[in-house]
């Protein structure tokens, strides 16, 4: 965690992991965020029609509470999807357990699951450990990260990202404004969230911000950051977005506030792009550029269809720059295109010209370039100004082997 | 090829197969169909706005002859796609070279290409071959298969399917009508042929027929097989579907004639289901019966979601009976859903019931069920009566192995 300290947690809320054997490999599967009042709260979730049991009952209680949250719970192991009443049942029994541990009520509670689909999750075994992670509750970056870890599933590496800005308060002291965020994601990875995540990430910050203007910030930054990944197209049925603001700064934000809108999309473009290069299987992360389509919605659409295509994501895989498949993914992406004038580069290599083979394209270069654990590429299309940055991976067999035998 | 001979093939066509040295290994890669007189023609071609030369071409010709073809002439080893104008030309230089052997307009040749994208095809090595095949032209089965070989890529097996009919003519004689085809496909395969097809097939018969009724007879034969299949999601530039009647039969087919309409769509669903089965890396072939759908449409969206889920793809390739995959891409589908309503069964064991396990569920049969290299799963959503019937495969290591592999 390069440059990450105490100094970068913000203020008024506390931590615990720890594990609740939901997990087979018995490693931590459950963390604990709690705020020390309620926060105020926005949160994004999935737009897949089957929804998790915890996403159902976070809506209503958000809607209950007016934005507010005193506890997150968060397990891994177990998504909590797919099972009937008995799976809403488990979430409300969770948030009960967790309102009398923390004296709060269960609308306060916000939980969040993670893991297999199609089993009912056993909030009994939730319910036990929550005495004892009452009692380990501390503020700083070692719970914090300790909390980060918990929640991981396929994920390789824990997911962290971090921003601070001044303001000068009314006092004419300058005070700091802190955010962090953690979260998990690596396979089942393509979140459309709605206004759009079983990617699950969390954004604390201790600014003071009413939930209607934190949902508010929140939605563009979802937009240009986890509605602009894809692993494997798969959305999940559990992906969240939660954004809670403690106050504990003592800096009010308002409804137009240029540095805390800058500090959530740097926050949730770093989680966003922590997620695609920790993606199931990845050996190489691209960032597709595309410019000049009929419109956005065009230029998103060309970027899903490359990011979805097997035999790109094969090509990827290994290192072979072959540029048909892309023209081939880009002809069905449903766009607007002209066959006749598209350009594409590799970095800087000029790759395709006018539709055609660029002149002087030196595929040994191109595949010397894409070799590279990280490369881009740029599409022009010549159709108008609509544009999108995207990020997306290879598809590999390593990827084949983790899916091929994750529940079984 | 179980009960295939020469009695299949239709009179008034003849074949012939060679090496242009296209294909990198030096293995068949040019075949030629010859009709004795112009064929009556209808073809359908992919919905890739990316479309290769020789489609734009073969749009040309149907289009100035009426829908009349003579000559055939099919290369693997180069799609002479994205190759501008000196695709176009390559295209017209062969149609020239072929209409100078067989002696007529080149508006009546028929061109095909398949293989890798973005390289310019050498029409001289075609032409160079032209006349020794000229000169090896036959009619009957041994030809026909030589053809039907010649035009593989990463296929494994010849593809070919036959259908017969009788009818009472009008000299009271009892007179047969032949239906054959062949086609290739095993990679790049979601064909969507306008009225949606790198699948190549040709459908010949020694009907009698319009070239408008041969399209009308098209149209529906295509969208219940080629329509309903897909192996990567990829859907390609170069498909096509080519139906030839050379009327040597005497049979005259009008626009309603049943027996007609039931070959066509006998040999299509065949084929169909034959490029499946040799999909690029497949160990598991799987029918998707999804009903109950809000309408046709909605049933398709389900199939194709799930056809096109790397997360379901993959845990079919592990045997793996995780079937929450399949309710999380039924819930991104865009279809009209209910989550507490769906039902999924592998063959006739329940599985899913009302968007939760089913009562009684044996994992331990699903996944021996799902251990065979065939089998069907069947979805019934409770939102009307849309229904449909898919083909699609699983995700493997091969087919990464193939597709890291390719072009490189």
């Amino acid at each position: 965690m390069n440059g990450f300290s105490q100094d970068n947690i913000p203020q008024g809320f506390r931590f615990a992991a720890g594990t609740a054997r939901l997990k087979a490999s018995g490693r931590p599967d459950f963390a604990l965020i709690v705020a020390d009042a309620p926060a105020s709260a926005a949160a994004a979730f999935t737009s897949n029609r089957v929804i998790a049991a915890p996403l159902i009952v976070d809506k209503q209680h958000l809607s209950a509470t007016g934005g507010h949250v005193r506890v997150v719970a968060i397990n891994a192991g177990n998504a909590n999807c797919a099972a009937g009443q008995a799976g809403i049942d488990a979430a409300r029994a969770t948030c009960a357990a967790a309102a009398k541990t923390f004296g709060c009520r269960a609308e306060e509670v916000f939980p969040s699951s993670t893991g297999v689909i199609g089993v009912p999750l056993p909030a009994e075994k939730i319910a036990a450990v929550l005495p004892d992670l009452a009692a380990s509750l501390a503020a700083g970056a070692a719970p914090f990260l300790d909390a980060a870890r918990a929640i991981l599933t396929t994920d390789t590496i824990e997911k962290v990202a971090f921003a601070r800005f001044e303001v000068a308060a009314r006092d004419g002291e300058t005070r700091e404004v802190r955010m962090v965020a953690f979260g998990k994601g690596s396979g089942m990875i393509h979140p459309q969230l709605v206004p759009h995540a079983t990617m699950l990430v969390y954004v604390l910050t201790d600014a003071a911000a009413e939930p209607a203007d934190l949902n508010a910030y929140l939605r563009p930054a979802v937009e240009i950051s986890f509605n602009r990944i894809s692993v494997d197209g798969d959305t999940s049925t559990n992906d969240t977005v939660l954004l809670l603001a403690s106050g504990a700064s003592g800096i009010r934000i308002g409804a137009n506030h240029p540095a805390f809108a800058a500090a959530l999309k740097e926050v949730c473009t770093s989680l966003a792009r922590q997620v695609v290069a920790d993606g199931e299987g990845v050996s190489h992360v691209i960032e597709l550029r595309i410019e000049g389509a009929a419109g956005d919605a065009d230029a998103l659409r060309v970027a899903k269809a490359i990011a979805h295509s097997p035999l790109v994501k094969t090509a990827w895989a290994g290192c072979d720059p072959n540029w048909g498949r892309l023209v081939a993914a880009i002809g069905y992406s449903g766009a607007a295109i002209d066959p006749d004038h598209i350009d594409i580069d590799f970095g800087a290599l000029p790759v395709c010209r006018d539709g055609a083979r660029a002149p002087g394209y030196d595929e040994a270069a191109a595949h010397e370039y894409i070799s590279q654990r990280e490369f881009s590429i740029s599409i022009r299309l010549h159709q108008g100004r609509g544009a999108c940055a995207f990020w997306t991976t290879d598809l590999t067999h390593e990827y084949i082997h983790i899916n091929a035998d994750y529940s079984t």
